[in-house]
């Protein structure tokens, strides 16, 4: 099949602490994965508000997914759909199959809202202003109870690993790219410390080459472009 | 393709600030709208804890939807899974389908996430004991800049929308499905109010026969079965 123009869309700079996280690494861990040859476009931050943006991705997010002439959003959504066109990340097995789509689904809506509400509480605290917060310690008393649910969910995942190295099957798929993919704030957020058989899942994924790459491309553009964002 | 058991897993009863939202709505509505006959099999609570339940549903979650002999996991795979055996639910066109994709994401990893945040508030407030939570006035002054992230996710999709019925094409898909289904819990918050696009748009799809028989037949099983919980 002929993939004219096959590119992911991402921020050519975003602030440190989103550095290495931002949802391009997610599509391009995939094609990675996938081996299939892909462009990356640079967006300057302010252009994710332009109509132009809008009509592509509703939500002024990144990433877009160019493909086959046509766009598609949604990290999730453009991994999947990478991930169909790979025998090794997807497999054709139907059961296999099945198991992949369901883990994918459960990573973006059973095991990341929490991690993320947890980051959330850090915006909150740390741009009280920007989010017309007037209480400044909020954020912090829903930091217990709202690490339960993220605890909750990393013992489950773990239990459901039961040791093995992936999630499904004997091979790396599209699974355990997603499920890396969402803890990695996790990760950063020290969340995965009391869970040592999560942690030793996402450091062994997370050291594959594919993911290697995909977050020094992304790093490597924001530290060309720092310039233009910083003390102007 | 013969599909011996198409089954859809669901509690047998939960409590009323739960009723008709349970997730089991989701893959019920499609396979109403994919015209698939299916069987109900009703969970016990408690049963949702034990490994017989926890080897399909790895957090104790439903629903499970059993197909050709085997299972998988997560409203959002299950209801992805139905609508691809269904060609109006899920067009054949490639553009279409990807746009279907990208939207069915979309709702549960753009617009849920920040609705449940808000859902996750009023459960810290309301049971704060069963959370941890020793202040317990941090959930409500949380809510503004929490419902202000809501607001942003359903502006948007209101002027994704510009006043057409559907999101994706001419008639109701997949995408429609997880879109109405993720709002449901916005709707019961009051928090489409302010946005009257989203309002009809949520109003329109919900009115669907598929969805009100769904919606009523996970309602009556609890009430078939309130009597086991209620009144010891």
């Amino acid at each position: 099949m002929d993939r004219p123009g096959l590119t992911v869309t991402a921020f050519d700079w975003v602030p440190d602490f989103a550095q290495g996280q931002v949802r391009d690494l997610r599509p391009r861990w995939a094609l990675e994965e996938a081996q299939l040859p892909y462009e990356v476009e640079l967006l300057p931050q302010g252009a994710q508000e332009e109509p132009e943006h809008l009509a592509r991705q509703p939500f002024g997010q990144v990433p877009v997914l160019t493909l086959e002439g046509r766009s598609m959003f949604e990290s999730g959504a453009c991994v999947w759909r990478i991930a169909e066109q790979s025998d090794s990340l997807l497999p054709r097995d139907p059961a296999l199959r099945d198991a992949c789509l369901s883990w994918v689904i459960a990573a973006l809506n059973t095991l990341e809202p929490p991690i993320m509400m947890m980051a959330m509480l850090w915006f909150f605290e740390s741009w009280p202003d920007r989010f017309g917060l007037e209480d400044r310690e909020a954020p912090g008393r829903l930091r217990a109870p709202t690490r339960g649910m993220v605890d909750k969910r990393l013992s489950q995942f773990g239990r459901a690993l039961g040791g093995r190295e992936t999630i499904v099957g004997d091979g790396f798929t599209v699974a355990d790219l997603m499920l890396t993919s969402v803890l990695l704030p996790a990760a950063q957020m020290d969340l995965l410390e009391a869970h040592p058989e999560v942690k030793a899942y996402y450091e062994r994924h997370s050291a594959r080459p594919g993911f290697r790459k995909a977050q020094a491309d992304q790093i490597a553009a924001f530290a060309e472009n720092a310039g233009k964002y910083q003390a102007a």
